[in-house]
Parts: structure tokens; sequence; C-alpha cells
């Protein structure tokens, strides 16, 4: 099942994709995809209706971030070995991780919004996780039982602010609009086998990274589990797991976004995402 | 003003303090305490309430974090000058930043919960800044336009977890628990001055920390302005500015938290806050 949300911003519905990739209004049986509805027996009856049977969209609608009021979204740094091994870096021995600010989250095909004076904007295709109820302590072996489904994640980055300017990752990560997630929310019988997926970002066309997440080192259910120790996930918390090799930081010299470049970048099963980039004027 | 959630985990009702110290029912004016009403007219409209007018509380409730739905806890590292100095670090040229997991929030008479096997628990008196409006690129001079008042932040902290455990401290400062907050949110009027205020910790009766907010660094203003530089500040989000000296960590020997230790924590005019420490059975 692929489900979504469409519309404007602040008025979304909630949706969910045919199999002729046609989007159903769901709104008529739930309120939103969130928190409430992942963790309520409606998730489990939405997975068992027909999609055929939903009334269909009219039109061209905006596709928006296909889960609100996220509570927490927590990255994962440095998960990819051929990625650690292109920057001269040792994979870390357990996981490193931060924190994004929840209102960095856009819709996946929303403009991505260059902050004012800023140089050093980069991409980052990531595989998200999204949380289906709480987990607290739980076992590797267990932890999928606490996962809703999936997502594509851009999990861009200042580099000036993250890196140079005092201290903690958070300055540089949380932007506005720094955090495009979806189209879809995919939940795992539809996801495919996500430890072996392509996953990839093409920067005005050129294919910048290309990876695929059988090179993760720390897998889906370890980082469920680990993360589970230091704080519990909540029904709706996004984990985004890392990036493969290619994002802008690592070039020779280093390439950073500008205005009027588009990114392009999808997950094998997951869908794509495309975001123009603008300049944020006050 | 004084505003305050009371009753139990979940089914929290919005009061208010009134002048004898009794908590006043707000619910049959407002829903809660959260984004949506310190944003909208009805935060204007209750100030101008007479809080005799309302029901009075009977019995002996719990009181709760007063801030429901909380978006973001952004925290500011090091930002007292003596507690630099008794650290023997210099202050940063600029704030650090780093978050704190919403759902480690709790109230501010509730249990704190030792992680299971961690050794390194220690406390933090702050005071916390809560946002009215969304806040975006504002001036210094303006700040103070975007502030709904002012709360007691214990930001308590694992410090294995922070600072051995691999890079970020999010790991040792979004436990469970972790971010006990209250009981009242203060509007500024009532606040006093929150740059020259008393602010203090005792530990089992045992005054540790014993500060004021006047050796703060970077002041509210400045960090409203400075944040919003990075990303945009949401009603309801929390600001926690930093700690004075006294922590255990910084103590020699270090000093941490064990099952049945008692913390009693309070700012000028901003109300006390107590909390017995368990350790949390799996």
């Amino acid at each position: 099942m692929k489900l979504l949300r469409f519309g404007d911003v602040g008025q979304e519905k909630p949706g969910i994709l045919d199999a002729q990739g046609n989007v159903r209004d769901l709104s008529g049986h739930i309120k939103d995809i969130n928190a409430e509805f992942l963790s309520s027996e409606m998730f489990a009856r939405v997975q068992d209706m027909d999609p055929a049977s939903l009334p269909l969209v009219e039109g061209d609608p905006r596709i928006a971030e296909p889960v609100s009021g996220v509570g927490k979204f927590i990255c994962v740094g440095l998960n990819y070995a051929d990625h650690a091994r292109e920057s001269g870096m040792e994979v870390p021995p357990e996981p490193v991780l931060f924190m994004k600010a929840t209102s960095a989250i856009t819709g996946p095909f929303d403009q991505v919004q260059l902050p004012p004076g800023s140089q050093k904007s980069d991409w980052e295709v990531e595989l998200g996780v999204v949380i289906g109820r709480e987990a607290k302590y739980v076992s590797e072996a267990d932890a999928m039982d606490y996962v809703a489904g999936f997502c594509v994640v851009n999990d861009l980055s200042e580099r000036e602010y993250q890196l140079e300017r005092q201290g903690q990752w958070v300055k540089g990560k949380g932007c506005d609009t720094f955090a495009p997630i979806g189209p879809y929310l995919v939940t795992p019988e539809d996801a495919g086998d996500v430890e072996n997926a392509g996953i990839w970002l093409e920067l005005n066309g050129e294919r910048v990274q290309d990876g695929t997440t059988a090179t993760m080192v720390y897998k889906v259910p370890f980082l469920v589990h680990y993360i589970s120790q230091f704080m519990s996930l909540q029904p709706g918390d996004i984990i985004s797991t890392g990036t493969p090799p290619g994002v802008g930081l690592g070039m020779t010299p280093p390439k950073f976004l500008k205005e009027g470049d588009v990114m392009r970048l999808g997950i094998d099963n997951l869908g794509v995402q495309q975001q123009s980039v603008i300049r944020y004027a006050k």
C-alpha cells in the first residue's frame, strides 16, 4: 500500500495510490495520515480496502509529505560503508544520531529554499523509516513490528551552519524546507527488499548519488532497536538512515546547491521526488 | 498570568492560577494550551479574564507540563559565564544549539526515570522560553514579540550517552522523562526580570545550583533572533537557555543521580518543580 497526502499546504487530505497509479481519496474514512491513524486499527483496515472503491482524485493536486504531525525526525550519520570509505573516515563503532527540526519537513515536489546569504547547501538521498507504534527498549528481532512503512527523504544540509558555526549539527539540518519526504508512505509488504534497493539522486539531470541500501552499515531493525534504547519512538516519528556516496561536500572541489538547480531522487519501490531550488527572500 | 495544565497523563485540562494560588479551570473556554491556542486571539482574551470567575478546581490534581504538542525543544549549551569559567572552558563565540526529543517532556512533579543500566544522569535547571507565534529571521529588537512566556526546565542529561557514545548530544538528552517543564507558563508581564532572576536546584535538600540569569551570556531576545536564522520557530516551541554552575558532571568527583534522589528546582517568579528519581524497569 502506498499512502499519500494531497492538497495545498494546510489543507491536505489523505489518499492512497491505486494499481493504475491514480490517487484515491481516503478522507471519507480517515482524517489524516498521522500518529493517531498509524497507531489505530484503521491502519490495518485501510490496508484491506480496495483502492478502486474510493473516489478518484481529479486534476493534478500538490502531493504533500505523506505523514503529518511528525514528532521526532532522527537521522543516522555516516551509515554507508562506501560513503565512509570515499570520505576517508572510519565507520563509527555505533550509530551517530542527530535530529532534524520537524519544521523543516516539506512535500516531495515543493521548492527547496536556500537561507538568505547561505553558500553551502547540500543534498542527501536517504531511506526513511516511519514508526507505527511506540517503541521503547525493543529488541532487534521485534523491531519491524514497530515500523509502519518507508519513504524517500532528502536530508538537506547547510554545511557551513552544520560544521563551521559552533558544535552540534542541528543548525545546518533544520532550515525550513530542508526535509522533503515522500511522495508515499509505503507499507513493508509493498516496499520490496529495502536492504537491497537502488538509491539515487540526480542534480540537473546528472546522477551524483547512485548507491544501494545494501552498503548500509547499520540496518533498519538494528537502528529501531538501537534508538529505542535512548528514547522512545512514537507513532509518526521518522528515522532517516544515512546517505550513500555522492554528496556535494565530498566532491573535489565541493559543489553546493544554487538557485535554479533541480534535484530528482528516488529509491526502488518507494517513488521519486523532485525539487527546484530557490533563494528565500525575507 | 500563570497558565498550567492539570489532570492525569493524556487527560489534562487547561487551567490558570488565581491570585490566591488556586487552580481555576479554563476548559470551558479553550481546549488545551498548545500551538493553536498560543497563536490565536484567545491567548489575549484569556489574559483579560478574571481568574476568580472561572470554576475552582477541587482536590489535588497532578500538574502537567504547561504546553502540549511542543514541536521543537531547542537547547543552548554553555550559556552561563560562571559555568564556563568553573568548567575551564571558553564562552563560545556564538551559541551552541542542540535538540531534546519532545517525547522526553514530562510534568514538573512526575518521576524522573533513569534508563536501565545507565550510570551518569545529571540535572540542569534552565530558563525556558515558549514561542507564541512563528519567528523566522526576526531581529533582536522584535524578538520578544514572538515570546508567549517563560517556564522552568530541568534539562536532564545522561552524560555517558551524551559524551561517550559517538558524536552529537541527542542520545543523552532525549531519554523519556528527561524534560520536566513547568509548573507554569508565565506570561512576560508576570515573569519579572527574567534577565536578573535567581535560578537554583537542590538535590536531596542541598543547594547544588544557585545562580542568577544575570550571568547568561546570550540573552533571550538574542537567542530568539539567532535561532530564527537557522530554522523557523513555531508556536509552542521551547528554547531552553542553558544552565548555571553546579551540575553533577562538574563536581570533583562527578556526582550523578541515583534511585531515591529528589530534585527541587526553581526560578524567581516562575515557580518550583520537584521530581523523585526511580529506575525504569523494562
